[in-house]
């Protein structure tokens, strides 16, 4: 057994059936809720199980209910087996309380890096991660960031002491403890472990919680820090999208992700 | 009965237990494939129909087969009914053969016009519908183009005539025939009714195949033309995204997409 603390908090157990036993961990808290990435990283890894296919490629995942601590059953269904792809759903829940509905397809992204490329974006340009502010528990920061490596770029960081940069934006470094490596399934966790672009953006809300998040994956991370970014366009009628970036060590787009999130109605 | 054509030719007929009889009518037809955005359409009455919501607010389709004329079932299934929103799953099958697996969440988007607004974007300047190039089977493109009005932005259409812009990007006006009105049903074929980017892209392929369409609308339109952009920055991995804004003629964002499609293996 792994001793990294992602893999480890994400681990799944086939019960046969399509049923697995996981849990959610206390580690990756945010005010009293497992963060939805990691609820999506656990329930790809038992799709990747199932589906004996080892990337997601496109995955999305509605949240149904907060996730508490304690035992989880995920439950997933093949939809079509294909000779590339295999489309499947999963569902977790906890006490027979649903939590999370997922639809993803997988494949194997360890092939096709060789394809036709053209790239219209660049990684965003930070400071380096030592200039960078690491989110820190110890400095009031969710419980989630003394699990992860989070630093965001100074100019995003305003929010923190009362000074929000007025963009929604967030951007920054993100990477695992311990040297643990990122795989796809980090990915997911990597795109919704950032503060979100609300609270730079001077929002009159105090968090934004998610309907539906969809993540395109186009590789397997290069070893090394991760640049993430993080813009919201549309705040209309009682929803935000957020759109996220990630790009590996050696330049490349890693993840694609937008989620759609609540503007709780209590907003002026 | 409606004589309109995209309400007719996605009609769905509950058959009870959460199975629907609907089909795939020949109007929709893009070289013997029947257009993706009017299978989602399909699919997401059947879920309107089933949880009683009337819009769907964030919806993905994964695409498992090309649709054929013919006969098609839909089975929705209910995931989570909440107070505002309801979370339903659906496939569309055709003779057994499974077509498209859909994940959404439905509401009323009646409701939240008044919340609280902030836009960093703006519709796409285009010339009048007029002085736009309509899409005509009689001139060569496909046949849904004799069911919808579409009209390119000049600046996009050259790849009509062998002169591809270069870029990745499509612009242009929307409406269905004979005054129909646009609902958010109708957003789903219409952020899925532009020529691919890829055409004027210059990309090495004569099609892009969608493997998964998500959509997250933010209003009924207002009466009239919409106006559309669809553009793609990352064409890496054998994948290419395309997003998709669709703003109503008061100026609104009503529908926000983005598609995952295949770049076919014998690209340059």
């Amino acid at each position: 057994m792994t001793q990294w603390m992602f893999a480890r908090d994400t681990a799944v157990h086939a019960r046969g059936g399509g049923i697995l036993d996981t849990a959610i961990r206390e580690n990756w808290d945010i005010g009293g809720k497992a963060n939805g990435g990691y609820l999506l990283a656990i329930a790809a890894r038992a799709m990747a199980l199932e589906t004996g296919r080892p990337d997601p490629v496109t995955i999305t995942a509605h949240y149904l209910s907060p996730g508490k601590v304690g035992p989880v059953e995920a439950q997933v269904s093949t939809v079509k087996q294909g000779r590339r792809f295999t489309v499947a759903s999963a569902s977790l829940s906890a006490q027979g309380k649903p939590l999370l509905q997922v639809l993803g397809t997988f494949g194997d992204l360890a092939a096709g890096t060789d394809a036709f490329e053209r790239i219209e974006a660049a990684p965003p340009e930070l400071p380096s991660p030592e200039h960078c502010v690491r989110q820190d528990p110890a400095r009031g920061s969710p419980r989630i960031f003394g699990s992860i490596d989070v630093r965001l770029d100074p100019e995003d960081a305003g929010f923190q002491h009362g000074e929000p940069s007025g963009l929604l934006r967030t951007r920054g470094w993100f990477r695992l403890l311990n040297e643990e490596p990122v795989d796809t399934l980090g990915l997911l966790l990597a795109v919704d472990a950032f503060p979100p672009t609300a609270f730079n953006g001077r929002l009159p809300v105090a968090w934004t919680p998610t309907v539906e998040m969809t993540v395109h994956l186009r590789g397997r991370p290069a070893p090394g820090w991760l640049r993430a970014s993080f813009s919201t366009r549309f705040v209309s009628a009682g929803f935000l999208e957020e759109d996220g970036e990630i790009w590996d060590s050696s330049g490349r787009l890693v993840a694609q992700s937008r989620q759609l999130a609540l503007l709780p109605r209590d907003a002026a």
